[in-house]
């Protein structure tokens, strides 16, 4: 199991919506992202930045078959205006992912 | 049990310091973590941007116990000089603290 974070921005104008949406994400939407292996799953806001947070066997094969599902296709056209734009992330990387430094069990 | 996430940032010039640091943070400093309820506590970056994420019983009472402690003002005299100001936290913060928008177990 990996602990996994990674970082993006909502648009101020849009955040109100961001969180609504966040208050009552489908129950198909929560049970693919159980499926793919991902719990501890944290969403943390401050003004406009957005932190991930979770814990996943495998982030690359989890996001991999989020990614190819229908039902993530459906939510990812309705939260993908919401973002304000970043930069690119590193070569090989799905987010612009953040490196733990420290951990204490 | 909480889950609390706040944000401090990292001098660009002090950064490998920060992290050779927190390589090898003091066994009574960690015991002490322990003691006062704290747990999966980890601290990612990304430039000179921290996230701190932890699970703690009261975090009011922990931090408390934490900035009376003799060993963690060691630590912070140490630490103190690395940090980059950030803005004055909300009334009634310790920390700079992010809002969890959305939790999956």
């Amino acid at each position: 199991m990996a602990r996994v974070a990674f970082r993006l921005r909502v648009r101020p104008e849009r955040i109100a919506e961001y969180e609504e949406a966040h208050r009552k994400v489908w129950p198909e939407l929560l049970q693919l992202l159980k499926e793919v292996g991902i719990s501890e799953y944290s969403i943390f806001r401050s003004g406009t930045d957005l932190f991930f947070y979770m814990h996943v066997d495998d982030f690359e094969r989890a996001w991999s078959r989020i990614d190819a599902s229908p039902v993530n296709r459906r939510w990812q056209a309705q939260m993908a205006p919401l973002f304000e734009p970043m930069p690119d992330p590193a070569p090989g990387e799905r987010f612009p992912m953040m490196r733990e430094v420290f951990y204490l069990e």
